[in-house]
Protein backbone atom coordinates (compact mmCIF):
# COMPACT_ATOMS: atom_id res chain seq x y z
CA UNK A 1 0.00 0.00 0.00
CA UNK A 2 1.46 3.09 -1.18
CA UNK A 3 1.09 6.25 1.26
CA UNK A 4 -0.68 8.00 -1.93
CA UNK A 5 -3.15 5.74 -2.48
CA UNK A 6 -5.00 6.39 1.27
CA UNK A 7 -7.31 8.89 1.37
CA UNK A 8 -5.75 12.13 3.06
CA UNK A 9 -9.11 13.74 4.13
CA UNK A 10 -11.43 10.32 4.37
CA UNK A 11 -14.02 11.37 7.76
CA UNK A 12 -16.98 12.83 7.59
CA UNK A 13 -18.26 15.40 10.03
CA UNK A 14 -21.53 15.46 11.57
CA UNK A 15 -22.81 18.23 9.33
CA UNK A 16 -21.91 16.64 6.54
CA UNK A 17 -23.34 13.20 7.30
CA UNK A 18 -26.79 14.78 8.06
CA UNK A 19 -26.51 16.64 4.94
CA UNK A 20 -25.75 13.24 2.83
CA UNK A 21 -28.95 11.85 5.12
CA UNK A 22 -31.57 15.20 4.19
CA UNK A 23 -30.50 14.61 0.52
CA UNK A 24 -31.41 11.02 0.58
CA UNK A 25 -35.04 11.63 2.40
CA UNK A 26 -35.55 14.91 0.27
CA UNK A 27 -35.10 13.43 -3.01
CA UNK A 28 -38.67 13.32 -4.66
CA UNK A 29 -39.62 11.65 -8.01
CA UNK A 30 -40.58 15.09 -9.61
CA UNK A 31 -43.65 15.36 -12.25
CA UNK A 32 -45.57 18.22 -12.29
CA UNK A 33 -43.68 20.69 -10.64
CA UNK A 34 -40.81 21.98 -13.26
CA UNK A 35 -39.66 25.56 -14.01
CA UNK A 36 -38.40 26.42 -17.64
CA UNK A 37 -35.47 27.82 -16.47
CA UNK A 38 -32.37 26.63 -17.95
CA UNK A 39 -29.44 24.58 -15.90
CA UNK A 40 -26.40 26.03 -16.50
CA UNK A 41 -23.84 23.82 -17.97
CA UNK A 42 -21.28 23.79 -15.37
CA UNK A 43 -24.23 22.33 -13.09
CA UNK A 44 -24.97 19.94 -15.33
CA UNK A 45 -21.62 18.76 -15.82
CA UNK A 46 -21.36 18.10 -12.18
CA UNK A 47 -24.81 16.10 -12.43
CA UNK A 48 -23.25 14.40 -14.84
CA UNK A 49 -19.72 13.43 -12.96
CA UNK A 50 -21.53 12.11 -9.71
CA UNK A 51 -22.90 9.67 -11.87
CA UNK A 52 -20.07 8.55 -14.31
CA UNK A 53 -18.60 8.30 -10.44
CA UNK A 54 -21.18 5.39 -9.37
CA UNK A 55 -19.76 2.04 -8.58
CA UNK A 56 -19.37 -0.51 -11.71
CA UNK A 57 -19.39 -4.24 -12.06
CA UNK A 58 -15.77 -4.51 -13.18
CA UNK A 59 -14.98 -1.15 -13.56
CA UNK A 60 -16.56 -1.26 -16.65
CA UNK A 61 -18.82 2.10 -16.66
CA UNK A 62 -20.93 0.57 -19.16
CA UNK A 63 -23.05 3.78 -18.98
CA UNK A 64 -23.62 6.83 -21.80
CA UNK A 65 -26.01 9.88 -21.36
CA UNK A 66 -27.84 11.54 -23.82
CA UNK A 67 -28.50 15.12 -22.95
CA UNK A 68 -31.86 16.01 -24.70
CA UNK A 69 -32.66 19.57 -25.02
CA UNK A 70 -34.34 20.15 -28.29
CA UNK A 71 -37.98 20.20 -27.62
CA UNK A 72 -38.91 18.01 -31.02
CA UNK A 73 -36.91 15.44 -29.44
CA UNK A 74 -39.08 15.86 -26.04
CA UNK A 75 -41.76 15.86 -27.96
CA UNK A 76 -41.64 12.87 -29.99
CA UNK A 77 -40.78 10.94 -26.42
CA UNK A 78 -43.62 12.34 -24.78
CA UNK A 79 -45.68 10.87 -27.37
CA UNK A 80 -44.11 7.61 -26.92
CA UNK A 81 -45.00 7.79 -23.30
CA UNK A 82 -48.70 8.66 -23.91
CA UNK A 83 -49.17 5.46 -25.88
CA UNK A 84 -47.50 3.08 -23.35
CA UNK A 85 -49.47 5.75 -21.00
CA UNK A 86 -52.99 4.52 -22.74
CA UNK A 87 -51.86 0.99 -22.53
CA UNK A 88 -51.11 1.22 -18.65
CA UNK A 89 -54.05 2.95 -17.98
CA UNK A 90 -56.11 0.12 -19.37
CA UNK A 91 -54.51 -2.41 -17.18
CA UNK A 92 -55.54 -1.12 -14.12
CA UNK A 93 -59.68 -1.62 -12.92
CA UNK A 94 -62.39 0.25 -11.60
CA UNK A 95 -61.21 3.04 -8.64
CA UNK A 96 -58.07 2.16 -9.39
CA UNK A 97 -58.44 2.89 -12.73
CA UNK A 98 -59.89 6.74 -12.62
CA UNK A 99 -57.10 7.51 -9.97
CA UNK A 100 -54.58 6.08 -12.27
CA UNK A 101 -55.42 8.44 -14.63
CA UNK A 102 -55.75 11.67 -12.60
CA UNK A 103 -51.82 10.77 -12.08
CA UNK A 104 -49.76 13.38 -13.43
CA UNK A 105 -47.09 10.85 -14.65
CA UNK A 106 -43.89 12.94 -15.99
CA UNK A 107 -42.59 16.86 -16.61
CA UNK A 108 -40.57 15.51 -20.51
CA UNK A 109 -41.48 18.81 -21.86
CA UNK A 110 -41.97 21.00 -18.80
CA UNK A 111 -38.36 20.02 -17.84
CA UNK A 112 -35.52 22.36 -19.87
CA UNK A 113 -33.99 18.90 -20.70
CA UNK A 114 -33.72 15.06 -20.57
CA UNK A 115 -30.93 12.85 -19.87
CA UNK A 116 -30.98 8.96 -21.08
CA UNK A 117 -29.21 6.73 -19.53
CA UNK A 118 -28.44 3.82 -21.12
CA UNK A 119 -25.94 0.53 -20.31
CA UNK A 120 -23.77 -1.17 -22.56
CA UNK A 121 -23.63 -4.75 -22.62
CA UNK A 122 -20.42 -5.78 -24.37
CA UNK A 123 -18.49 -2.72 -23.19
CA UNK A 124 -14.63 -4.60 -22.47
CA UNK A 125 -15.26 -7.69 -23.82
CA UNK A 126 -17.64 -10.50 -22.53
CA UNK A 127 -16.51 -11.84 -19.13
CA UNK A 128 -16.51 -9.04 -16.97
CA UNK A 129 -15.45 -9.10 -13.45
CA UNK A 130 -18.20 -9.49 -11.09
CA UNK A 131 -20.31 -9.94 -13.57
CA UNK A 132 -19.78 -13.95 -14.27
CA UNK A 133 -22.36 -15.35 -12.02
CA UNK A 134 -25.04 -12.09 -11.67
CA UNK A 135 -25.29 -11.86 -15.10
CA UNK A 136 -27.32 -8.16 -14.66
CA UNK A 137 -25.11 -6.46 -12.85
CA UNK A 138 -23.87 -4.15 -15.55
CA UNK A 139 -27.70 -3.04 -15.70
CA UNK A 140 -27.45 -2.55 -11.99
CA UNK A 141 -23.99 -0.81 -12.39
CA UNK A 142 -26.25 2.13 -14.58
CA UNK A 143 -28.68 2.07 -12.29
CA UNK A 144 -26.78 3.25 -9.86
CA UNK A 145 -25.39 6.12 -12.13
CA UNK A 146 -28.87 7.10 -11.79
CA UNK A 147 -29.39 7.18 -8.42
CA UNK A 148 -26.33 9.61 -7.83
CA UNK A 149 -27.26 11.67 -10.82
CA UNK A 150 -30.83 12.37 -8.66
CA UNK A 151 -29.16 12.58 -5.78
CA UNK A 152 -26.28 15.20 -6.42
CA UNK A 153 -29.68 17.15 -8.75
CA UNK A 154 -31.56 17.26 -5.23
CA UNK A 155 -28.19 18.74 -3.73
CA UNK A 156 -28.68 21.21 -6.55
CA UNK A 157 -32.30 21.75 -5.67
CA UNK A 158 -32.77 20.46 -9.11
CA UNK A 159 -35.87 18.03 -9.38
CA UNK A 160 -35.69 14.75 -11.51
CA UNK A 161 -38.46 12.75 -12.38
CA UNK A 162 -37.50 9.03 -14.30
CA UNK A 163 -40.23 7.89 -17.00
CA UNK A 164 -40.74 4.30 -16.92
CA UNK A 165 -43.99 4.04 -18.87
CA UNK A 166 -42.48 4.15 -22.38
CA UNK A 167 -40.99 1.09 -24.66
CA UNK A 168 -37.60 1.06 -24.93
CA UNK A 169 -38.08 0.38 -28.22
CA UNK A 170 -39.45 3.58 -29.17
CA UNK A 171 -36.72 5.51 -26.99
CA UNK A 172 -34.45 4.04 -29.29
CA UNK A 173 -35.99 5.16 -31.82
CA UNK A 174 -36.29 8.67 -31.04
CA UNK A 175 -33.17 8.63 -29.84
CA UNK A 176 -31.31 6.39 -32.45
CA UNK A 177 -30.16 4.17 -29.78
CA UNK A 178 -28.67 0.88 -31.62
CA UNK A 179 -30.21 -2.46 -31.16
CA UNK A 180 -27.17 -3.68 -28.85
CA UNK A 181 -27.50 -0.72 -26.22
CA UNK A 182 -30.26 -1.31 -23.42
CA UNK A 183 -32.23 2.05 -22.31
CA UNK A 184 -31.98 1.75 -18.52
CA UNK A 185 -33.88 5.45 -17.37
CA UNK A 186 -35.46 8.40 -19.15
CA UNK A 187 -34.80 11.61 -16.97
CA UNK A 188 -36.55 14.41 -16.79
CA UNK A 189 -34.29 16.93 -15.14
CA UNK A 190 -35.25 20.76 -14.38
CA UNK A 191 -35.49 23.41 -11.93
CA UNK A 192 -38.68 23.46 -9.42
CA UNK A 193 -40.82 25.45 -8.05
CA UNK A 194 -41.20 23.29 -4.92
CA UNK A 195 -40.14 20.16 -3.79
CA UNK A 196 -43.29 17.94 -2.19
CA UNK A 197 -42.71 16.95 1.64
CA UNK A 198 -43.94 13.10 0.24
CA UNK A 199 -44.19 10.48 -2.16
CA UNK A 200 -47.10 11.50 -4.74
CA UNK A 201 -48.63 7.86 -4.56
CA UNK A 202 -48.75 7.95 -0.86
CA UNK A 203 -49.93 11.39 -0.74
CA UNK A 204 -52.50 10.73 -3.56
CA UNK A 205 -53.61 7.24 -1.16
CA UNK A 206 -51.88 4.89 -3.92
CA UNK A 207 -49.68 2.67 -1.46
CA UNK A 208 -48.93 3.34 2.03
CA UNK A 209 -45.38 3.70 3.39
CA UNK A 210 -44.13 0.26 4.91
CA UNK A 211 -42.64 0.28 8.03
CA UNK A 212 -38.62 -0.12 7.92
CA UNK A 213 -39.12 -2.90 10.43
CA UNK A 214 -41.13 -5.10 8.33
CA UNK A 215 -38.71 -5.15 6.29
CA UNK A 216 -35.62 -5.82 8.45
CA UNK A 217 -34.78 -9.66 9.11
CA UNK A 218 -31.58 -10.61 11.88
CA UNK A 219 -29.50 -13.54 9.81
CA UNK A 220 -32.04 -15.02 8.01
CA UNK A 221 -35.19 -14.53 5.69
CA UNK A 222 -37.80 -12.85 8.01
CA UNK A 223 -35.93 -13.94 11.11
CA UNK A 224 -37.22 -11.73 13.05
CA UNK A 225 -36.39 -11.36 16.75
CA UNK A 226 -38.52 -8.58 18.31
CA UNK A 227 -36.37 -8.68 21.35
CA UNK A 228 -33.28 -7.47 19.23
CA UNK A 229 -31.96 -4.10 19.80
CA UNK A 230 -31.82 -2.95 16.49
CA UNK A 231 -36.04 -2.82 16.22
CA UNK A 232 -35.86 -0.21 18.76
CA UNK A 233 -34.23 1.80 16.17
CA UNK A 234 -36.35 1.03 12.87
CA UNK B 1 -52.23 21.42 -3.14
CA UNK B 2 -52.02 22.23 0.31
CA UNK B 3 -49.32 24.01 2.14
CA UNK B 4 -47.81 21.09 4.38
CA UNK B 5 -47.80 19.21 1.33
CA UNK B 6 -44.75 21.59 0.64
CA UNK B 7 -40.84 20.98 2.27
CA UNK B 8 -40.56 24.42 3.80
CA UNK B 9 -36.93 24.23 4.23
CA UNK B 10 -36.06 22.81 0.59
CA UNK B 11 -32.68 24.89 -0.64
CA UNK B 12 -29.75 23.10 -0.12
CA UNK B 13 -26.73 25.08 0.77
CA UNK B 14 -23.30 25.38 -0.85
CA UNK B 15 -21.71 23.52 2.06
CA UNK B 16 -24.33 20.76 2.09
CA UNK B 17 -24.43 20.53 -1.59
CA UNK B 18 -20.38 19.87 -1.60
CA UNK B 19 -20.68 17.15 1.10
CA UNK B 20 -23.12 15.26 -1.27
CA UNK B 21 -20.35 15.53 -4.02
CA UNK B 22 -17.77 14.85 -1.34
CA UNK B 23 -19.98 11.48 -0.56
CA UNK B 24 -20.25 10.30 -3.74
CA UNK B 25 -16.72 10.99 -5.18
CA UNK B 26 -15.15 9.27 -1.93
CA UNK B 27 -17.55 5.48 -2.05
CA UNK B 28 -15.33 3.18 -2.35
CA UNK B 29 -15.93 -1.19 -3.05
CA UNK B 30 -14.19 -1.97 -0.03
CA UNK B 31 -12.63 -5.51 0.23
CA UNK B 32 -9.26 -5.50 2.10
CA UNK B 33 -9.75 -2.76 4.63
CA UNK B 34 -12.39 -3.67 7.02
CA UNK B 35 -12.39 -3.48 10.92
CA UNK B 36 -13.95 -5.62 13.56
CA UNK B 37 -15.24 -3.14 15.30
CA UNK B 38 -19.30 -3.55 15.70
CA UNK B 39 -21.61 -1.29 14.04
CA UNK B 40 -23.84 0.40 16.52
CA UNK B 41 -27.66 -0.52 16.34
CA UNK B 42 -28.33 3.15 16.10
CA UNK B 43 -25.90 3.98 12.99
CA UNK B 44 -27.02 0.72 11.18
CA UNK B 45 -30.52 1.54 11.60
CA UNK B 46 -29.98 5.17 9.77
CA UNK B 47 -28.30 2.70 6.96
CA UNK B 48 -31.24 1.02 6.92
CA UNK B 49 -33.65 3.97 7.05
CA UNK B 50 -31.84 5.63 4.06
CA UNK B 51 -31.84 2.51 2.09
CA UNK B 52 -35.94 2.19 2.63
CA UNK B 53 -35.99 5.87 1.43
CA UNK B 54 -34.99 5.16 -1.78
CA UNK B 55 -36.94 5.66 -5.07
CA UNK B 56 -39.54 2.56 -5.76
CA UNK B 57 -41.80 2.24 -8.78
CA UNK B 58 -45.28 2.39 -8.29
CA UNK B 59 -44.31 2.95 -4.49
CA UNK B 60 -44.21 -1.03 -3.94
CA UNK B 61 -41.02 -1.04 -2.17
CA UNK B 62 -40.05 -4.14 -3.05
CA UNK B 63 -37.28 -4.43 -1.08
CA UNK B 64 -36.23 -6.56 2.45
CA UNK B 65 -32.71 -6.31 3.95
CA UNK B 66 -31.39 -9.79 6.00
CA UNK B 67 -28.51 -8.02 8.46
CA UNK B 68 -26.33 -11.22 8.67
CA UNK B 69 -24.35 -10.49 12.28
CA UNK B 70 -23.80 -14.29 13.22
CA UNK B 71 -20.44 -15.98 11.60
CA UNK B 72 -21.53 -19.25 11.40
CA UNK B 73 -24.05 -17.55 8.90
CA UNK B 74 -21.19 -15.58 6.68
CA UNK B 75 -18.73 -18.35 6.63
CA UNK B 76 -21.04 -20.14 5.02
CA UNK B 77 -22.04 -17.16 2.58
CA UNK B 78 -17.83 -17.14 2.44
CA UNK B 79 -17.61 -21.02 1.10
CA UNK B 80 -20.38 -19.90 -1.40
CA UNK B 81 -18.05 -16.93 -2.72
CA UNK B 82 -15.43 -19.23 -2.94
CA UNK B 83 -16.93 -22.01 -5.07
CA UNK B 84 -18.34 -19.34 -7.92
CA UNK B 85 -14.63 -17.31 -7.85
CA UNK B 86 -12.90 -20.58 -8.59
CA UNK B 87 -15.20 -21.06 -11.53
CA UNK B 88 -15.04 -17.21 -12.35
CA UNK B 89 -11.01 -17.10 -12.52
CA UNK B 90 -11.34 -19.87 -14.91
CA UNK B 91 -12.96 -17.49 -17.04
CA UNK B 92 -9.78 -15.39 -17.30
CA UNK B 93 -6.61 -16.67 -19.71
CA UNK B 94 -3.47 -15.85 -19.33
CA UNK B 95 -1.66 -12.66 -17.45
CA UNK B 96 -5.27 -11.40 -16.98
CA UNK B 97 -6.37 -14.80 -14.72
CA UNK B 98 -3.04 -14.29 -12.95
CA UNK B 99 -4.64 -10.54 -12.21
CA UNK B 100 -7.45 -11.85 -11.47
CA UNK B 101 -5.91 -14.23 -9.44
CA UNK B 102 -4.50 -11.99 -6.88
CA UNK B 103 -7.10 -8.90 -6.24
CA UNK B 104 -9.28 -9.35 -3.39
CA UNK B 105 -12.63 -9.09 -3.88
CA UNK B 106 -14.57 -9.89 -0.64
CA UNK B 107 -14.11 -9.19 2.92
CA UNK B 108 -17.67 -10.93 4.14
CA UNK B 109 -15.90 -12.92 7.46
CA UNK B 110 -13.78 -9.54 8.03
CA UNK B 111 -16.62 -7.26 8.53
CA UNK B 112 -18.79 -7.26 11.39
CA UNK B 113 -21.92 -7.71 9.23
CA UNK B 114 -23.30 -8.51 5.87
CA UNK B 115 -26.65 -7.12 4.45
CA UNK B 116 -28.37 -8.82 2.39
CA UNK B 117 -31.02 -6.90 -0.27
CA UNK B 118 -33.82 -8.85 -1.81
CA UNK B 119 -36.56 -7.89 -4.29
CA UNK B 120 -40.00 -9.16 -3.83
CA UNK B 121 -41.53 -8.95 -7.04
CA UNK B 122 -44.97 -9.85 -6.34
CA UNK B 123 -45.12 -7.13 -3.53
CA UNK B 124 -48.35 -5.15 -4.14
CA UNK B 125 -49.38 -7.40 -6.88
CA UNK B 126 -48.92 -8.30 -10.61
CA UNK B 127 -49.64 -4.99 -12.31
CA UNK B 128 -47.31 -2.50 -10.89
CA UNK B 129 -47.58 1.53 -11.58
CA UNK B 130 -44.49 2.63 -13.56
CA UNK B 131 -43.37 -1.44 -14.24
CA UNK B 132 -46.02 -2.04 -17.05
CA UNK B 133 -43.71 -1.48 -19.72
CA UNK B 134 -40.47 -1.47 -18.25
CA UNK B 135 -40.46 -5.13 -16.46
CA UNK B 136 -37.12 -4.48 -14.44
CA UNK B 137 -38.26 -1.50 -12.52
CA UNK B 138 -38.82 -3.23 -9.99
CA UNK B 139 -35.54 -4.51 -9.15
CA UNK B 140 -33.75 -1.25 -10.43
CA UNK B 141 -35.78 0.33 -6.79
CA UNK B 142 -33.77 -2.65 -5.12
CA UNK B 143 -30.67 -1.40 -6.81
CA UNK B 144 -31.74 2.48 -5.37
CA UNK B 145 -31.88 1.43 -2.18
CA UNK B 146 -28.44 -0.47 -2.52
CA UNK B 147 -26.58 3.39 -4.02
CA UNK B 148 -28.40 4.89 -0.62
CA UNK B 149 -27.11 2.75 1.56
CA UNK B 150 -23.70 2.59 0.65
CA UNK B 151 -23.62 6.85 0.11
CA UNK B 152 -24.93 6.82 3.94
CA UNK B 153 -22.61 4.45 5.24
CA UNK B 154 -19.69 6.67 3.26
CA UNK B 155 -20.90 9.80 5.27
CA UNK B 156 -21.00 7.82 8.57
CA UNK B 157 -17.38 6.36 7.35
CA UNK B 158 -18.18 2.70 7.21
CA UNK B 159 -17.44 0.71 4.16
CA UNK B 160 -19.82 -1.34 2.37
CA UNK B 161 -18.36 -3.84 -0.55
CA UNK B 162 -20.64 -5.69 -3.21
CA UNK B 163 -20.12 -9.08 -3.61
CA UNK B 164 -21.38 -10.41 -6.86
CA UNK B 165 -19.39 -13.20 -7.59
CA UNK B 166 -22.07 -15.25 -6.10
CA UNK B 167 -24.83 -17.79 -6.84
CA UNK B 168 -28.07 -16.30 -6.25
CA UNK B 169 -29.77 -20.07 -5.68
CA UNK B 170 -26.43 -20.47 -2.80
CA UNK B 171 -27.41 -17.06 -1.20
CA UNK B 172 -31.30 -18.54 -1.22
CA UNK B 173 -29.86 -21.76 0.65
CA UNK B 174 -27.77 -20.22 3.02
CA UNK B 175 -30.16 -17.08 4.40
CA UNK B 176 -33.63 -19.53 3.57
CA UNK B 177 -34.15 -16.95 0.58
CA UNK B 178 -37.69 -18.46 -0.74
CA UNK B 179 -37.10 -18.76 -4.60
CA UNK B 180 -39.68 -16.35 -5.51
CA UNK B 181 -38.02 -13.84 -3.55
CA UNK B 182 -34.63 -12.37 -6.04
CA UNK B 183 -31.82 -11.78 -3.89
CA UNK B 184 -30.28 -8.39 -5.62
CA UNK B 185 -26.80 -7.49 -3.36
CA UNK B 186 -24.61 -9.44 -0.27
CA UNK B 187 -22.95 -6.32 0.89
CA UNK B 188 -20.21 -6.61 3.27
CA UNK B 189 -20.56 -3.35 5.89
CA UNK B 190 -18.16 -2.41 8.58
CA UNK B 191 -15.63 0.39 9.67
CA UNK B 192 -12.59 0.57 7.64
CA UNK B 193 -8.92 1.19 8.31
CA UNK B 194 -8.90 3.71 5.75
CA UNK B 195 -10.71 4.16 2.25
CA UNK B 196 -8.67 3.91 -1.27
CA UNK B 197 -8.15 7.20 -3.31
CA UNK B 198 -9.07 5.18 -6.31
CA UNK B 199 -11.25 2.23 -7.13
CA UNK B 200 -9.09 -0.99 -6.66
CA UNK B 201 -9.72 -2.40 -10.21
CA UNK B 202 -7.79 1.31 -11.39
CA UNK B 203 -5.08 1.11 -9.07
CA UNK B 204 -4.56 -2.36 -10.45
CA UNK B 205 -4.44 -1.39 -14.09
CA UNK B 206 -7.85 -4.08 -14.82
CA UNK B 207 -9.49 -1.07 -16.75
CA UNK B 208 -8.62 2.69 -16.78
CA UNK B 209 -11.02 5.33 -16.05
CA UNK B 210 -13.19 6.35 -18.88
CA UNK B 211 -13.46 10.05 -19.99
CA UNK B 212 -16.53 11.45 -19.28
CA UNK B 213 -16.78 13.16 -22.28
CA UNK B 214 -16.96 9.92 -24.33
CA UNK B 215 -20.03 8.84 -22.12
CA UNK B 216 -21.79 12.16 -22.97
CA UNK B 217 -23.90 13.14 -26.30
CA UNK B 218 -26.35 15.96 -27.32
CA UNK B 219 -29.77 15.07 -27.88
CA UNK B 220 -29.15 11.68 -29.97
CA UNK B 221 -26.92 8.62 -29.36
CA UNK B 222 -23.34 9.46 -30.04
CA UNK B 223 -24.63 13.02 -30.84
CA UNK B 224 -21.70 14.78 -29.85
CA UNK B 225 -20.91 18.44 -31.04
CA UNK B 226 -17.41 18.81 -29.99
CA UNK B 227 -18.27 22.74 -30.00
CA UNK B 228 -21.39 22.50 -27.19
CA UNK B 229 -19.67 24.48 -24.28
CA UNK B 230 -21.19 21.66 -22.18
CA UNK B 231 -18.03 19.61 -23.24
CA UNK B 232 -15.82 22.50 -21.43
CA UNK B 233 -17.03 21.34 -17.99
CA UNK B 234 -16.79 17.35 -18.46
Amino acid sequence: MKSYDIQSDAAFSVPERDAVYRCIFNRRDVRGQFLPDPIPDQVLARLLHAAHRAPSVGFMQPWDFIVVRDLAVRTGIRAAFEAANREAADMFTDERQQIYRRLKLEGIVEAPLGICVTCDRSRTGSVVLGRTHQTDMDLYSAVCAVQNLWLAARAENIGVGWVSIIRYDDLREVLGIPASIQPIAYLCVGYVSHFLQKPELESAGWLPRTPLSDAVSIDRWQGQDASDPLFEHL
